[in-house]
């Protein structure tokens, strides 16, 4: 890992996450920039000193020449750092699990393209939204054509964590979070990013058209903290997608409505293991409600479950 | 009541809830252009023969005579016929409660306003969502400064019964409703109408600008079906306002969220009897919710509840 | 109508109930035993003064007089009345409409039974909450078998508004509810008569067996305010009853859950407008949410529908 | 770990929850009684092979002679088998975390209770639901005294997993779970040992009388499968518990509500991060609703939380 040191937010789901499964161990890191924090987090993680790095680029050196060298590095710096950490360690045949955004400029995102396909490793971009079965079931559903054909898509995602100007009072995530400079974007990077993709992962339909309403509503701001887009996806379909950090009293509300000739679909991020399927009002269905952990689930959504129905 | 005839929507629904108080008393009615059908709907609600017209403008002329004649009208025909029902009402002094929109031109909207206050009548347009005790709380709300200033404001209004093209299927409201000459407008003027009021009513703030994606959805269909538009509400308040027939599955999915400086809140007209006020993720206030018929709500909110608690 | 005086409760719930359909005026009414107040509110509610009365007596007797006499009375007195009144008014061939406990006595209930049959009228006991639409399609739904044989009901009905002493704080509903004179029982016959008619109505069961832990919560109040039961319904079904009046901030929680061999449902008194029916979870079948007003919902339903769809 | 071999229910969720926070690691297994599919489980695990056990006792012994050997062992076996492999593991003075029910006696948990003082060890029972973090928000507005004196509990947990008489279709966990012999209780041992102990978690009051209804609804099966129990907690307090596993279509549904003379408060597992405070109805509060991540949550609560607000 690289990043995740004391009082960092990410790399704590990261490590959660990878563990879940038991086919990952955290064995090295380089936690943070400052070697002395570095070597904090590494002792609070159990991990023997000698795979606690001071920088990145030393821990890419070293655990490269060791026989029992990582197999993988999960990237949870600022974002400013994704691009650099990432061809590091892709330079010495690494494979990448980075959180997103991915990189903070169009070009860099393609120079990490072209460096994966060349090392010939598989790098991951943590969606971690589309690892939902209920979102997974929902994209089934389209593939199946239960929607019909797709006219409609409304993506939104309000939070209310910085309808204060918490970088001025001290908060480490807001601080960076709303830096140009070690961010790169403002909401719209940050959970703008979640937002696109799930849609896309839902529907398979990527956006083509844009007319975005994009602004800073927190005083002396420098980056964007609310934004909603009317859109066009592929094929014509019509998108509306809105979020925003100063939405006062949210907490993660990301949210996704799909709506089609024959029936549309509704799934909530914080009602995540339930999965409406709007069918047509003067059908004679009623809507359906799918649940976590049922038979009712599809095929390839089964394997994706990690909890017993009900949790 | 004119309009409001055998199979109509809207009338039964004026009738229903000019009843709930018992301060008002169907007397009189033109239900339907075509007499005889009037006669049928008349009858049907129990009227005296000689108060069952066969067009409006022997009603108002008749009614005006009488000594026991109407004290106002309800109008509940097709948007197209509202203001010369009106005009011909308040001609002969009588007080007009009318189905939203008021008129299809604004031009007619002016006139009739001009026409109410030369004979000094009151003409009531039923925005009826307003009339809940949880949205009259949530103004209440706004007015106490419980939210700080306003930033935001969004407004959705999904509905999915016009997403096959009922109006070749023999619909009667889907009909007119989609027939430029008989309704005016399409979503836009039906249902935004309403999202518009909804907004202004509870944050006293009218649109100032707005960037709009209307269009039509169900091929063939001569009026929008689907819109989102991107405002400025007044102050600069940022706003959000989409709406839809064409939500396949949603039935009248109305909702406001407000959000301001210190706190937001969020209603639902399909759980209509809770407002929550979303408070300061950051404050050690947790969520408030407020419920039908309790003591918490506004004095002002009172007198509007027709109910007992929790029903 | 007899009672509904000032301040009362329920007469103005049946008085909104009975104008909905526009089939019914309220036409006459002795609304207290204090002459006085019934004519201040016979005028509040917009009557000829002639057809206000002193007492239930006097008004049973003259509109018998009368060619343009009632059709109906509805008995809206604390529950000790109502077997006189109803008794005065089934003497004189009137139907009655009679809110529920019908008396406070198995004998009397017996008695108008009895009378009823002999003059042929209608009487028509309140049990309202299988009015609402959804309830009538949890009916449908088991007798369409689609529960499979019934094995299990369990119904509960939690209310907070009697957990403090209100009675003693000079709440005149509370007064005459918690007073075994007047109201004959406590919350057993208050709500729990609610509960028990809910799960009969839907499941077509009646009670067979019983094992019930009642008793009062609140010091000093001399009837039953708290009330669990264990039951065996017709059929060998197993049952359990909950209500209370003690249930603090709980406001009108009635709930029925009927569980079978292929599936179960769920309704809830405030989200009415919904029905779960809970499908087998080892089954291919996602859960099913019936709506109000959707063509999913039985054809015997849909006269019951009086608001629109999501509404 | 013991238990949780190849296609077991428990042992997979132990690992995850036992991974979340990075201070286990799972280093030796006696997965299964059967030596060849412990060994194939713990090749899926990465285990070394040295440290995959064929039974239990072997792994006590040859764990307490390694130098690197265990600290603790997670006991995830059917329940029958947890008295003796405790033991086993006490006896070598490891740790234990066993999965409820303890044993299938009071006197087999008696004894293991004074095993437990004797090798002053630590003694961990899986009561997993009171670690979600808005349960011991509950337990905190309990002592805070938030709900006044407590005057009545009722929890609930109705599943619909044994609906069918799966035990005969080849299921594994229905299997041993409706075997008297290996499960040594069926519903009340399954899940009404979960009620109870939220219940006394969140009050901090345990049974003192019960009056049951337990049975057993699906033919031929040997253990209850339904329970419903008339009780009083201590102080007097009433209660109401019930469970069941033919609850069709229901699928995790634990619930609790207690009630207080000042407010009360609802907690449901299927929507874990929200906890409702039920404020009185006569009062000036609204209803408060406790939501994951939140400030408003108590300084003891905190530590708990392991995922962001909104997750």
């Amino acid at each position: 890992m690289v990043g995740g040191g004391p009082g960092a937010f990410i790399g704590a789901v990261h490590r959660s996450a990878a563990a879940l499964d038991g086919n990952m161990d955290l064995v090295a890191g380089a936690f943070s920039s400052d070697p002395e924090k570095s070597r904090r987090q590494g002792k609070a993680l159990h991990l023997p000193p000698d795979r606690v790095y001071g920088s990145y680029g030393e821990m890419a050196e070293e655990e490269a020449e060791r026989p029992d060298g990582i197999d993988a590095v999960s990237i949870v710096t600022p974002n400013f750092l994704h691009y650099d950490v990432a061809k590091t360690f892709i330079g010495k045949g690494f494979h990448i699990i980075c959180d997103k955004p991915m990189t903070t400029t169009l070009d860099d995102a393609e120079d990490l393209c072209r460096r994966v396909e060349a090392n010939d490793i598989v790098f991951a971009l943590t969606h971690n939204y589309s690892g939902y079965p209920l979102v997974k079931q929902a994209r089934a559903l389209v593939e199946q054509g239960r929607l019909g054909d797709l006219r409609k898509i409304v993506v939104e995602y309000p939070q209310g964590w910085l309808n204060r100007r918490l970088e001025a009072e001290g908060n480490k995530q807001a601080s960076w979070r709303t830096d140009p400079e070690r961010a790169g974007a403002g909401a719209l990077g940050d959970i703008g990013t979640h937002a696109e993709h799930l849609a896309r992962y839902v529907t398979g339909l990527g956006l083509e058209r844009m007319c975005a309403d994009v602004g800073t509503v927190v005083e002396g701001r420098p980056v964007d903290d609310d934004a909603s887009i009317l859109a066009r996806f592929e094929g014509g379909v019509r998108g509306l997608l809105h979020f925003s950090q100063i939405a006062a009293g949210k907490e993660n509300n990301l949210r996704l409505r799909v709506y089609g000739t024959d029936a549309g679909l509704d799934w909530h991020q914080e009602a995540p293991h339930r999965l409406t399927l709007l069918t047509d009002i003067n059908s004679d269905a009623p809507q359906q409600v799918y649940t976590h952990g049922r038979a009712s689930l599809a095929d390839s959504v089964q394997p994706f479950i990690r909890t017993p129905q009900g949790h």
